[in-house]
């Protein structure tokens, strides 16, 4: 039997850190045993946000594809592409934007979340508004059936839904797949000052990448509790990012609580647990590292090259039924 | 030197008639000479409109171009092509979504007035809303400098010309070119009713492949003056179907200016002017009927597929010098 096609995928706007490889990358490398996976590089939904600094995205790319190789994405059951290299997305969402509203598009709870986050306030560029379409196009494509998502994206796969039930039922076609969220049970990764989650932009995350010095330095430097002043004193471990980090990446969870109650009690000093964090992610790192520098950029090009012209032959396929479900093939005899 | 790059084009939602003749057709047989011409079957364009009746596109297509080689417009000097066959244009469409705004869109007084005409109320769909980005991918993908528009459509082109500079100036580069409309100074062809503008939906309109005794009984039911009841009384010219349609044309303006003279003092009959426009476009339609019923539809298919091929040649190389100025060429060298 064929296995299920699982979409995911990142905009490529800088290294991946601690925060994609706990919420997803993780997740992928069990993926691609059980699914047909696609892993795309989704750089014009990055030009979404980042269209007035593009060499952004440029610059990230290959960076994000040796995170991938480097923590165990094999491109021989993943497949790799760039997004903007798949001629046929742009064309399934003009006629995707078709079934969708305006209105449906700005009552969306993501889009709604994210556009009060990055104070569009009224100048929403079109190209944001309709990302979820673009989505669509994507997850349609491929007519991927799984797609590991946050809570918080379940609105775009629902946008995705819609589309698909209405394209299937006006062009009287089955051409189009309904796709299931995967729900991931991990929560966001908080950044080394307690504030977000750790992000780039915030400069608060441990890189796939970082230098043993510094990810000492990040562990070293990270938001504990401010009232445990002395190795005695009494310690809070929620909201405490070490724990957090030990609980995220130390796999003896019996040891971890036994700590925790220590620490609350008194008499475990910030330095013996930054030491042991350190140690686990060190050892977390070190071969992640090692990998990714042992990565040529060729290699690198040939695996996009291959996994794009892959993905480039499964998407012409859809549009090709798309269209023809229109009944705008006509030149399909030439 | 180059000749300037021209762009039109029309919605193949139905055959042409007399509207179209006068208002566009006539002209692009004058531009195909002096400019190098592509008229651009728009039916990715009809889609935001037809979207749930895609029949009615795909069944006007080879009508449409039947129209245009009937009336005389030269395949050898005139290119033309199907949009939807022309893959870069929604890719072109992608990255121009992200320099416009939401709210930019919904301000165009073009489309505002379109939007109340089409009674979309809060379901406008975003394919519709975005059509202006859609046309200036058209338009900027030839590089074409001259858009024979009328006067409701100079938004549309004043959008365009607000992407190219915003793209020209964010991805500092030349590669998108500002067009200018070339203002039609014929005013819109009423429908036979006098109510409205000519056209399909309304069935008002004489087309251009009405066959002799339905062109004839389309002219004498035309609407003139109610109260113009006996030859002898004063009629009005104003508001008169024949007169205006006469003005259109009939060549010999004298003689109109003295009929209509005549007819508004008394004593000129409705069957009389009737009979001369029946005669003035039995004259301009029986050669144009005639050539288009010997046009075969491979022959029809086949300017249709030059004409998309060569679209297609020139479209790809601006959306390639697009993507290089954002910085998105990754397999340039494969």
């Amino acid at each position: 039997m064929n296995k299920k096609i699982a979409l995911t995928g990142d905009r490529p706007t800088g290294c991946l850190h601690l925060g994609h490889y706990i919420g997803s990358l993780k997740n992928r490398i069990r993926l691609q045993n059980q699914y047909n996976q696609y892993i795309m590089v989704a750089d014009i939904q990055a030009l979404t946000d980042y269209f007035s600094n593009p060499s952004k995205i440029s610059d990230s790319l290959l960076e994000v594809v040796a995170d991938y190789i480097s923590v165990g994405i094999d491109p021989n059951l993943s497949t790799i592409f760039i997004q903007s290299q798949i001629t046929a997305l742009p064309e399934l969402v003009m006629y995707y934007m078709n079934l969708v509203t305006v209105s449906r598009l700005e009552r969306n709870p993501t889009v709604k979340t994210e556009i009060q986050q990055k104070n569009f306030a009224d100048s929403i560029p079109a190209g944001f508004l309709c990302y979820p379409v673009s989505q669509a196009a994507d997850i349609t494509a491929f007519k991927a059936e799984i797609i590991p998502v946050g809570e918080d994206q379940l609105p775009l796969i629902e946008q995705c839904n819609e589309i698909v039930r209405r394209f299937n039922r006006i062009y009287n076609t089955q051409c189009l797949k309904e796709a299931k969220a995967e729900l991931s049970t991990t929560p966001r990764l908080v950044g080394i000052d307690g504030k977000a989650k750790a992000s780039k932009s915030l400069n608060n995350a441990i890189f796939l990448k970082d230098s043993p010095e510094i990810i000492k330095e990040k562990v070293y430097s990270m938001f504990t509790d401010p009232n445990h002043i002395k190795i005695s004193d009494p310690g809070k471990v929620e909201g405490n990012v070490v724990f957090t980090y030990l609980d995220a990446f130390y796999d003896d969870k019996e040891e971890i609580a036994s700590l925790k109650k220590q620490y609350q009690k008194g008499g475990l000093g910030d330095t013996s647990i930054k030491s042991l964090l350190n140690k686990t992610l060190q050892n977390l790192l070190e071969p992640i590292r090692e990998k990714r520098f042992s990565l040529k950029k060729d290699y690198l090009y040939d695996i996009l090259y291959t996994g794009t012209q892959k993905a480039k032959t499964i998407a012409e396929h859809t549009l090709c039924e798309v269209k023809e479900a229109i009944g705008l093939n006509f030149f399909s005899n030439k």
